[in-house]
Formats: structure tokens, C-alpha cells, sequence
């Protein structure tokens, strides 16, 4: 009880953040080639509903710093064309053999912290047979990103009441970026880091589509870091990441390689993307689609370490059409894929905004043993793409 | 407390159910290509361990019929070549993406029944933190196929206990079949089915290797059986399984798609094959072994239905050879891709009578609602086989 | 010239034998199940062109005996939805890169014998740039299996006008089977055998669609052959292939490695399966009934050798539907996949039939320095059904 | 005679472009990260060989400007771990297919234009035959890129002689960039490209591998170049190709969708990218190095617009060993998955520089019907990169 209310204290708070006009990377002047949606997050795309739960709680040795995002297609949800692509498969992604087989999604997408898996799994079963009680049991979809540098991830703090209090929460409208849902123990670029959103929306004679990325970051080493192409991370002067261990493990006996895996664990972990489009797309242009969310994250200076889940998600919320007959089929239609040019472009760009929003979003975190992340200085990043005659002249001067 | 002495007085029971001699599919006198290892089971590969939870409690609406099967590649568990194919994909495996990146397995093999896939995946994590405090968490391995007919899976019957149960009973020696362990509330070909294991060991010189396989089977419609490729399905007299529904379920609203589904479902679902071999192989060369047990299937009539999940994990005992150098290296040995043959066919044999046995070992069961799944009639297959010249002349005469 | 007209009449003496009512395989009294169509061949897919161009050319160390079929989906060809498997990927099929991403099928499918993909492929570019002047120009889907037992494939026989006129002399009707085209060197369970075409149609509460699968059978040791289920391969008395090498090439100095490849070479190859159908395809539901040819070669004791370049086609003449707009888009149907169930089925049985057929109407044949493959004895297969009690009862006596 | 001449004179030409100090991109002060070995080229993997033949021949409708560029593992080639990634797949591999079965390479990596696939892969057939004349036939691996705009590609100016030309003058040392080989029809970013290389040394407490990259470059947008970071493509003042028609082709009768296509084909095309490494790698570790490739991509902007084959194909000069035993078995070593990252990075760095140089390397050219595609001006590269603060200070003073 008292844990619940917590909970919807925090995620209120992360919205107030948000709402209070807390600036998103193109407000601080970096620039992003095309146009965004109204919201400039996947939400732009219709139907499209996300939820947070947010668990930050305790310190020391009890810390939990961790939560369950929850993007839903629809509300009702329904059939919609899928695809999902691996850039490194260190990583857990139920429904993916479901989702290649049929080329479609009838779960919502789950995004959460180590080792949540199972209980997310279970909880979106339980709350698929109470929502939709006439309809069949259909695969969750779950992907998690690790977060037990902050986190005590082997208390499993998730229950599936906080994944329900996700699922009922989703709504359009304003994305709550940074340390919130799956994103909360997160960092990236030793940075902190979580949830970030962005959209693209292609002119009319593109077919006035629309692309949504969400991304949940938890990658990359300081130095990789480039923002609009500049190489930011090697000019910031925000410390590392302060690591603290507990006493009991740093005394373990590990095997060498195990050991070293340790510190390369730190730079190289995972990141999850989603992309939603309304664009009619079949699941091989989506397919297509979802590759290219990859080439955003390279823009970014991502190398994809090997202990990455990297993992793209990219549905059309375009349903199929059900045509009764014997035997009953399908209808659907797909872009041209030789128009796909725009939308491939799109999906580049939103993901490479979504990444930065990811970054400027998130504040400094204190988490398991004490460790701390800092985050990412807006004044210093300013500075840093004046430097290289890459801040937009509109840019606030924040220093 | 006295749940998990239920579960015990269970396991006891069906091994005893074995030991105490209960036929398996060659003892009747069906033939057989290849010759079998000693206990024609998957722990003929020296090392493998097979645990098996069962759940057979109540009656009615409340009928439980499910489990848990624990396959483990060694005691210690390990870095083992490992690799999964998909022959359709209406199918949960977790750690599919990290075998489909590294090419190993480092977790216990797990099978369940419907929906049990979270609480496992949860388990099976914190049984290894326990049990290997000094190494990182490591992706689990779970599939489960649908025993919705036969068992309340919306009860989640399945407990952590029940899965460390399933992990600390794991032994070598004879491994029980039929309606235990994951396959307790499956049925194959509407006969009752479950899990089904056989062996096969290569002449010297061709490296006097061993394969075993180990299936859980839920797939199939009734007369496209075939046994010892005799139209088996087409001839037995055993009455078809009777499904009840419960009251409330019959007045569902369900839509026109998902209804016809409902009934193509109970012919069509699915099955689990593990593949276990202590000859040297690479990924790719277990890659090449995993879809020759498929062809195994297709031998006893299998079509993989639209409804099925349909999936081989296959992995060497063989494990890779850590080399302490800058950066540290893995040595791995293949038997040459050229010479698979006798494996590939020792495969495919060990799984055409892994899944005779699942169907040989398993009696009548009645569960949900009162539904009823017969059992194989062994003098009967026998009269059948007789009539197409294909009953071995030694075998026992029944009837 | 001459070449032309020795071409011509191969070409013509092939249809003549098969018009003559040379028997195939039902003929005999091999029980099949599922109802074939007015063909029982590929061209029962309405639209579907199959040619042949036959090469029989010389004895001794000039023997050449190979060709080339081609399959095209409609004489004009068109944006079909197709997918490839690969059960075995000793193999060369260009336009599967292609096929993968796009999901369709815009051009002829060539089936050819060893090293002639090259000549092929540009052949194929030539005749559609004259074709179709104004379409761009499409990759070229070209298979091949090992024929240079039998030809000398050194000597690269096939010329781009002997792929032009299979091109041009495509046509539907009865298709000829056995040495002819493509297949014309190939040899199966140490048989000859070569083209083989089978076809099913489904009832009209299942759509009324039609399968038809075109094989090119080059695979499999004669003890693993199985017809109607019936170990037939044990039994048959013909004799083995004679295999005689060119004095040169038996002095030859090999690796050891290689040497035992030779052997193995000889049991173990390739098949190629082209499976077309009428009903409304999505390249997944096509990709998933690619795989299930597989199940019907695994049911005539199709091993999958790792010599083996063992490929499936599969495409529907339901072609992409256009929409004009902005940007251009694709529409398309496909039977709803949880009611692929019938159409999967069909697969197997086609492939099933069309491989034995393949065999039934190859005749024995001598080729590369006298080398000589024998033909499956129609008496003597009767015979062997007849005492598993498999001979159906209409089968006309041959002996 | 006077074409093997024109040939011959031609590929010395070119040589002799780079030995007299044509510059190269960090020639020109173009920033890159990583340390290059002493060629920064594909051939700093020692064993590496690289050949071009280059055709350059005719004016106006006559105008040929293709060519075949040869990278051969090893003088005497063997057994090299190989895997293939396919970022779009409007492209053909012969090979590829092989590859992804046995995860290996035994054949030279042949590189050409549109069209010349078959008579490249017949070609590497007989070269094969003649030079390993106790070695099995293997399937060549060709891939090709479009250089229609700028060669008569029905013109099928490749034979097989200048296919033999580029095997035979494979040799270590500096590789030839710009206009030579496969890449002498191509253009990248609207800017004359082609062949370029570049190569990484790690450092020694990171196992002092090398990684050497080819790219064969025809893809990408002017505006959508990026180079070190910068915006380049939207600031240089260098014309957009002037593409020509043929007369009669103008007047053509086309499709709507085709014609379109014909626009976006020429900002949409495609790149080869062969990685290669002295690197213990095993076909997995080698799948996740191809993938990094398309990171290098990205940085300088490529977005792998649909009409492209975008295609890298990566292999270990560290032979597979092999073990004489029964039956044999192949011995391998990979880098230990999880320090991957370094040779990744490498990767990606390669491939950023190679694609760089293709561009600084390439020079002004006019082809087919007159069409003409300008090349990247030095100077004002120099002019760019200095306006953003990413000109190296060293860089020599062009204008």
C-alpha cells in the first residue's frame, strides 16, 4: 500500500518535470534534421498510449532504481503488422519468435530492468485475461536493459501490480523522459540516462506519415559520445560514473574473464527502440524499417558492444483487415518499398533525437551502494556545439 | 508444505511407474533405424541431467495437469555450443536471441506448460544466484506448449518451488516419460502424449559419438500418425479426446477467427525437441543437426500446424576451451561439416522414437471440466503394425 | 545449328514419352494421399509455365547430360509474393538476398545443373531486357544441383540459346519428368531420377486453392528411401550407380579430406523444390510453407546430407495488387495464418509424390566415361508395396 | 589483343596514380580515429590480396566504365571462417548462402558491375579449376553494384579474360581507390566514388589484430554526406551528376512505379563493404564484426535507401586447422565474444575512413550517352571541415 502510493507519487512527479518545461535537446539548440510531430515523441502517432511505473526507492545496499515502460499500439490493441531486429543479441526479447513467424504484434511492448522478465511476463498474461477476457492468450512482449548498477535487481522489486499500475496508466499525450519506467536505472555514455522520445513527420507529398521512436538507453562509453556529429563526449568534463560495490562482493572469487567482463560491462550495454509509424507498412518494410533505427544510434557514436541487447521494435499501427470468407484472410497494404527512402530517414533521425532527449532528460541518480551517475551538463553541451559551429543560432544562452 | 509432498509423492511415482518396467515404443516391438545407447534416453550423453516437477491436483474447474522439466547439459552447467531452430514459430523460447549471438548456452534447459514462462524464467535466476553466487546472471532458457485443455493455466499453478524442485531432482540414469515433468498435461495426434526421450550411438568409426533427444509433444491430428511409417493415425480404434468446457467459457463472445481457432488448436499445437550430443560442434554444425530433428518429426506424419511452436534447441557437451592470452581466446572443435551425415540421421531416428515413446508411456488422462485424452492402445498398435509387415518379429505378443 | 536441332528433338522426344502414358507413380499403385489436380503437375497453378531444355550430347569423357528448366509464374511475369527456404545450404540460389528483403519474385526461376549459374544468370538478364525493353532489369533466381557424375561439367555445355529456348518453350500442360532439363543428369537414392511435378487441390471449404511443387531430385543413399512409408530402399535389387573416373583424374593427388568427400558426394546432394500455388500468399505464410516441403522429402527418407544444397521455392500467382497514390503502395492478402493448416498439408503431400515421380519417370542412363545410373523397377517396387500391403488395390500387374 | 592492351595499360595507370602521392582523405587533414596499419589499406592483413581490372573504353551510347576487383584471402586460398550481413537487400551474393551454412570462404571475393555476375562467377569457376586443379569446385562469391548510368551494361563488356586479369594481379602492398576495378562506374553522395580501403591496428594489450576494409561505394544522397561529423554534403558547391539518356530510351514506354524508381535509383544504390582481420574469429564473432560495418556507414550519413544492396561479406585470414581423426574435425579459435569490442570499433572506424578515401581517391568522370559525375573538390573538403573545427591542424594548405 504504502509502496503503491510512492509509486504514483513519482511518476505524478516525472510528469510535473516534464510539464513544467523542462528543455528537451532541440530546446538547448542542438540541432536535428526533420520536421517532428506536435509532441515530438511516439505518442505523435495516433493511438499510440505509454505508461510509466517508477521505482526509486532506499539507498545503500536496499536501492531499487528501476520500473516497467508500457506502449501500447492502441488501447484496444488488435493486429498490428511487427518486426523485430537484433544489432547484438545479448539481450532477452520474448515475443521475437512469435513476431518473425507471424509479422505481427498483439501484446503491448514491454520495456524493464534486469531480471523483471518473468514477472512482467506473467503480470501482462493476468492482465490481458482480465482486460480482454474473450480473446486468447497471446505472447507478452518483454525486453529489459540492465540496470544492477543502481539497482538491487536480486530483491525483484517489480510486481505485477506495478507492471498493471504501467499498463493502466499508458496514455497519450507528453512522454515523461529520463530516470521514469524501464528507463529508470539506466545510463548511457556514462551518463545518465532512460527513456527518450522524438518523432518525424514526412510532408504531404511523402504521404504525411508519421514516425515514432521510443528508446530505452543503457550503451556506450564516454568517449564514443557525438551529438549532431560532434564529439561531445571526449570534451565534457562531468565525471564518470562512480561505482561503489558492496563489501561482500568485492571479496568474490571470479574467474578471470568474468572479472574483466565486469568493467567492459559498464560501457557496453543495451539499448531498446520502438518505433511506431502509421504509415501502412507489412512486416518485411518494417523489417527494413526497424535496421534502420541502428543507423541512428551509429550517428550517436554507438559501436554496439558485445554485451549489448540491442533491440528494435517497429509496428504499424495500420491493422490489418480481416475479410470473412472461406478460409478468412487478411488484407493489407505496404508503402512501396521503393518509397520507403522517407520513412528510412525518418526512423534515422527520430532515433538519433530520441537518444540525445534520453540524455538531457535524465538527472544525476545516487543508486545501489551509494554508486552515482551524473548527467549530462546542458550549459557544457552548449558550449561544446558552439565550439564546432553546430549550436542553433536560437539556442537560450543557458551560460 | 503439503503441496510440495504431493509433488514429491509424484515424481516418485512415475519413476517408479519406469523402473518397474513399463513398456517403451521398441519393447512393443515397433522398428527402429540405429542402435540406441544403453538407457535410449537423452542421458546417455554422459553428464546430461533430467529433472521433471509434476502437478496432477484437482478435479473439475480446478484441475491442475502441468510441470516442469529441467534439462541440464552437466551438474555445473558450463559455456556449451548450443543452437535453435524454429519450424514455426507460434512459440515462446527465452535465450533464443543470446544463442542465435553467442552460439552457447550457459542456463538449464526448461520446459512448461502454458504461461508458466515468467514464473520459470524468474526461478531459474534466482536458483542460479544461489547456486553460482560467483557468476553473473545468465539469460534462462524456457519454452512451454499448451496444456490449456487439460489444466486451469489461468490458476499459474507453477511455482518457483516447483522449478528449484525440477532443478535439484535433475539426475542421469533412466529418465521418465509420458505425463510428467512439462509434458504432464500434453497430448500428440489425439492420443495423450508428453515427454518422450531416446538415444542413438554411432559406430566407432564414425566417432562412436551419442545423440540424444528428449521431445515434449502436443502437436498433431489423429490420422496423420504414422508409426514405422505404417498410417497408424487412420486405424486405431481409441476414441478421440472429448474436450468440456467450462459453463461460462461455452457462452463467450468470442470473434468468428478466434472461434474456428479454438477448435484447430486442439489438433494443432506444438512440441519441444532437445537435442543433446557429446560429439565436438560448432553453432553452425548444431545448427544443421537442430532442423534434422524435424525431419524426424515428419517421419511419424508431423505437418507443424499454423498453432504450433515448433522448436529444437541442440547443444554439445563439448564445452568450448577457454585460452588465457590478450584477449583471452575460445577454442572450440567441429566434426568436419562433411562428415554430419551419421549424425544428422542419428538424430533424426532419436527423434522419431523419442516422440513414439512420449505417446507409449502416457495413459489416460482426465483434467479440466472433466476433459479426457486417451492413451496409445498398445496391443492394438501392435495388431496394426502386424498387419502392414512392419511389427518386429521378437516382439512381446500382447494380445 | 546442329546443337539447335539435336536440342529440338530431345525437347520433343521428352514430351512424346510423357504423352505416350508412360506411367507415374500413381499409376503404379503407390498410395498417395490428398487429391492432385487434372495435371497432377505444378501447371495446375493456373498461369504456371514450365520448359526444358535437354542436353544428351556424347559418351565417354565428353558426355554431356544436363540442362536447364525454367519456371515462370505467368508468361508475362509480374511482382509475385515469394519466399526461400534452405534446409541444407551447400547450395548457390541467386535472388534469394533479394527474395528475403522484398518478399517477392519478379523473375523466371531457373533450374540448372553444376557451374552453369553463371551462363544462366546473364542469359536470363538478356532475354528479359528483349522481353521486357521497358522494365529495369530484375536478379535472376538460379539454382543448380550436382550433375558432374554423369556430365562433364568442365566443358560449361549449356549456352545462353539453350536457356533461351527453355524460356521460350515454356508452356502449360503435362509436364515432362525424369532426365529432362535440369535434371537431367541428376540421380536420387542411388536411382536416376531428375524432374518430378505433383500437384493437390483443396476442397471448397478449404478454398479451393491449388499447390503444385516441380522438384529437381539429386539426393539421398539408396537405403534410406522410403515410398508410401515402406522401407523400399532395403529391398530394391537394382543395382548401385557405377562410377567410373577418367583415367587422368583417378592419379589425381588429393587431400585426404577431400578424397572422402568424393564418396560421400555421390550419396549426399541436392534438391531443388518449387512450390507454386493459387491461393493469396504474404511472403511469411509463403516462407512458412517453404519449410513444410521439407516434411514431405523427410517422409521418402530425405536426410539432408551435408553435401546437400537443399532449397525451397515457393511463390503465389497471386500477384501485389497497386495502388496509385502518394506515395505508390502495395495490396495484397493472405489467408489468415492459423488456417494454413490444409495448405501445408498439400506441401507435404506434392513434394512427397513429386519426388517419386521424379524416380518412376527417369530411365537408366549412361554418361560421363561410361558411368551408369539405373532406374527404379516398377514390377519390382510394386512387389515390394505389395508385401507391406501398401500397393493400392487398383494397381495395374506389371508382373 | 588491343582490349587486354587497353586493359593492361589502364590498371598501371592507375598505380601509378596513387604511388606518385595522390592524396588520400587524412592526407587532406580529414580527421579519423584509430590507429591505421602501414597501407591503411584491406592488404595490412597480411596474406591479403587485391586485383583490379578496370575497363575504361568508348564515348557516348558506347561508353563502357566498368571493371572486376579480386580480394583473395591467401595466394593459395583455403578454408577462411566467413559470415555475410545484408543491411538492404536489393542485391545479389552469389555464396551467401554457403556461407551462412558453413561459415566459411574457400573462394576469391570477386567485385564487379552491373550485370557481369554470371560471367564473373563462370569465370572464377575455370580460373579455379586451372589453379587448384585437385580441389572440388567451389561457388565464387560475386557481388555487384548498379554503374548503369555511367557504362552500356547490356553491352556485357566483362569477359572472362579480364575476370582471370584481376585474379592474376591480386598482390599485396597499396591498393588502387577511386575509379578501378568494380568501383570504376560508381558514385557515392552524387560525387565520383569507387574503390576504397583503409585499415586499424589494435594495440598490443588488445591482441595487435588488424582489421582491413574494402568498400566498393555507390550509394547515398549529396545532402545526406556527412564526413568526420560535418554536414559536408549540404555545403559543397560541386554540381550534381548530369545524367544523359539514350534517345530512345527517353521516349520509353514505362510503368509509373518504374519510372520513379529511375530517380531514387540514382541517390539509392549500394556498397560492398569486405572486412578482413587477422583476428582468431569464428563465423559468429565474424557476423557481429559484418554488422558493425553498417555503423561506419552511418556516421558518414548513409541511410541504405531501398534500392540499395547494401552487403558486407567479413572473413579471418586465421585458417580453420585441421584434425586428421575419426571422423575429422576442424580446430578453430575466436577473441572471446565479450572483447569483441575493440576489433568492432576497428570495424567501424575502417569503414568510416574507406568509404572517405573512395571519394578523395576518385576523380571526374563521363560515360554512357555523355552523363558525367563530378568528383569531391580537395579544397573545399579542406574549407568545410575548418569552418567546423574538424580540419586537423596538420593538414597540408590546399587553397
Amino acid at each position: 500500500m504504502l509502496r503503491s502510493v510512492l509509486l504514483s507519487l513519482v511518476v505524478v512527479g516525472a510528469l510535473q518535470a516534464q510539464e513544467q518545461g523542462r528543455p528537451r535537446a532541440r530546446d538547448l539548440g542542438v540541432p536535428f534534421d526533420g520536421a517532428p510531430g506536435p509532441l515530438n515523441a511516439i505518442t505523435d502517432v495516433s493511438g499510440v498510449l505509454v505508461g510509466h511505473t517508477t521505482l526509486i526507492e532506499g539507498h545503500g545496499a536496499d536501492a531499487i532504481r528501476t520500473g516497467v515502460t508500457a506502449v501500447l499500439p492502441r488501447a484496444e490493441l488488435g493486429l498490428f503488422p511487427a518486426a523485430t531486429y537484433v544489432l547484438n543479441g545479448d539481450a532477452e526479447l520474448s515475443g521475437a519468435i512469435f513476431a518473425e513467424e507471424f509479422g505481427w504484434l498483439r501484446s503491448p511492448l514491454m520495456l524493464t530492468g534486469t531480471a523483471s522478465n518473468g514477472t512482467v511476463y506473467t503480470a501482462v498474461i493476468k492482465w490481458s485475461a482480465r482486460r480482454f477476457p474473450d480473446r486468447p492468450v497471446h505472447m507478452p512482449v518483454v525486453a529489459d536493459t540492465w540496470d544492477a548498477e543502481l539497482s538491487d535487481y536480486l530483491a525483484f522489486p517489480v510486481t505485477e501490480e506495478h507492471v498493471f499500475a504501467a499498463l493502466d496508466g499508458a496514455r497519450s499525450g507528453p512522454v515523461p523522459e529520463g530516470s521514469v519506467g524501464g528507463g529508470t536505472g539506466m545510463f548511457c555514455h556514462d551518463l545518465k540516462a532512460g527513456i527518450g522520445t522524438s518523432s518525424r513527420v514526412l510532408p504531404a507529398e511523402q504521404g504525411a506519415y508519421t514516425v515514432g521512436v521510443l528508446v530505452q538507453t543503457n550503451y556506450g562509453a564516454r568517449d564514443e559520445l557525438r551529438i549532431a556529429g560532434v564529439p561531445v563526449g571526449r570534451e565534457l568534463t562531468t565525471p564518470l560514473p562512480e561505482f561503489r560495490e558492496a563489501p561482500a562482493k568485492q571479496a568474490g572469487d571470479e574467474q578471470a574473464g568474468e572479472e574483466q567482463a565486469g568493467d567492459e560491462q559498464r560501457e557496453g550495454r543495451s539499448v531498446i527502440v520502438v518505433v511506431a509509424t502509421d504509415a501502412p507498412l507489412s512486416p518485411l518494410t518494417l523489417k527494413a524499417l526497424a535496421r534502420r533505427a541502428t543507423l541512428g544510434l551509429a550517428r550517436n557514436g554507438a559501436t554496439a558492444s558485445p554485451y549489448s541487447g540491442d533491440i528494435v521494435i517497429a509496428f504499424s499501427t495500420m491493422e490489418f483487415e480481416w475479410v470473412e470468407d472461406t478460409p478468412e484472410r487478411l488484407r493489407t497494404e505496404t508503402v512501396w518499398p521503393y518509397e520507403m527512402g522517407p520513412l528510412f530517414t525518418a526512423t534515422i533521425q527520430a532515433t538519433e533525437e530520441a537518444v540525445i532527449n534520453s540524455l538531457v532528460a535524465a538527472q544525476v541518480m545516487t543508486g545501489l551502494n551509494g554508486s552515482t551517475v551524473h548527467a549530462l551538463d546542458h550549459g557544457e553541451l552548449q558550449d561544446v556545439l558552439r565550439r564546432y559551429n553546430r549550436l542553433e543560432e536560437s539556442a537560450p544562452k543557458l551560460r
